[in-house]
């Protein structure tokens, strides 16, 4: 947790520019008191879900809630990336780390979608709750030291997507599919917008690549190595912003 | 399993350039009946640890194993990265994914290296026991379509490791540091070798980096956000080659 995150359940009362807040869950609690090892008087990083980040200042600390005081709230969340993911819904063991990974990356766009790899069964998980979805974007804008809140979307039918709603969300954008059976490398260092689309296991049908490909995308590799979609995601938009 | 990966053990006989192994272990036993719904007569990417890659074509199937016979094994594995990888050691549930992934990138050389944010404990793990590695690095390997296995070198003391034995093994490379509290941005696209050390959780302490510094690296940053290591690896890989 590289910045303490509040949400407007946890703020009190604002006096002008201050803010007060009570931290009263297990998970934030254990990890100010015994990871950082913070005291009454100390000042951590903290930001407000979706606005400012400034200095969260310890005034009590009790066994139930740690009361802080808001100051400085003058910066702001590190630039988004110009980009709208979509991935090929992951098998739920993968999920969480996926939301966290890509909150801390920058991502604001995420379109999980249906692909004739994923198993049907996926979409029943309990990881893609809107609650379970929440807290692992929590986790990774704490860690990535961002306050803005990224929308997932969760797309069951691939067809009517690419083909009805797709051609819009990619406006002026550059779309390109990630594809280990192309030639074109991945391009480096676009200074662009970007919709990206990443296979599910296993990597689109081809019937799928061909309809992105009518629908504007360009099919780009990574090289010989196939990576699993944890290490595509960072490896990819490393390369492409 | 991108590519079924054979060892000394699996193998049988040579005919010529034929060969013949004998799968008998439940994992790739299950992948290659289950996932990949392989039949008598199929062939399989497949490669020899260490060794080229062709195919395997299912000879026999039995309930107990999969007697293959490899051909065309004309193919060499991509290319390794010029890199030597230092990692602070990682907390130990995060080490089977870590060595999966470097293995996967193609890092021939990891050093993991104590650090003064690396608890003691971490090194008493058995996922460092050199069977528990050698497991994940051919999981990593069997991902990335590689067969050249990578080496491991566990370095529990930092400072004379850094002082006595670093600047042999960085050579004529460039030496950086990821560190987050610098201003440099990380090279993009290096042609040429590089040692790059990344700090454990929490980073690097001043007095590490600067001791890394006298010896010869350069502090680089990825930017205002925070990444896991995990993430970080793939994100900095990406953009240095």
């Amino acid at each position: 947790m590289n910045l303490v995150l509040l949400t407007e359940q946890d703020l009190e009362s604002s006096h002008g520019n201050l803010w007060r807040a009570r931290i009263r869950d297990v998970r934030r609690y254990s990890h100010i008191t015994r990871i950082h090892g913070a005291k009454v008087g100390d000042s951590l990083k903290a930001g407000i879900l979706n606005g400012p980040i400034g200095q969260a200042q310890i005034l009590q600390l009790t066994d139930q809630e740690i009361l802080v005081e808001l100051n400085n709230l003058e910066l702001v969340s590190p630039p988004a990336l110009p980009l709208t993911l979509m991935l090929g819904l992951p098998r739920p063991k993968m999920l969480k780390r996926i939301f966290q990974t890509i909150a801390t990356l920058g991502v604001k766009q995420l379109y999980l979608i249906n692909s004739y790899r994923v198993e049907k069964s996926y979409w029943q998980t309990p990881f893609l709750q809107d609650d379970a979805i929440h807290e692992q974007l929590i986790l990774g804008l704490e860690q990535g030291c961002d306050t803005q809140l990224p929308e997932v979307h969760l797309i069951k039918r691939f067809k009517p997507f690419v083909e009805d709603h797709l051609p819009d969300l990619i406006g002026h954008s550059r779309a390109l599919v990630a594809h280990p059976y192309t030639e074109a490398p991945c391009p480096r260092e676009l200074n662009k917008p970007v919709t990206l689309a990443v296979g599910p296991e296993g990597g689109f049908i081809p019937y799928e690549v061909d309809m992105l490909v009518r629908n504007g995308f360009t099919p780009i590799t990574l090289g010989q190595r196939i990576l699993r979609v944890e290490t595509a995601i960072p490896f990819l938009l490393s390369r492409l912003f």
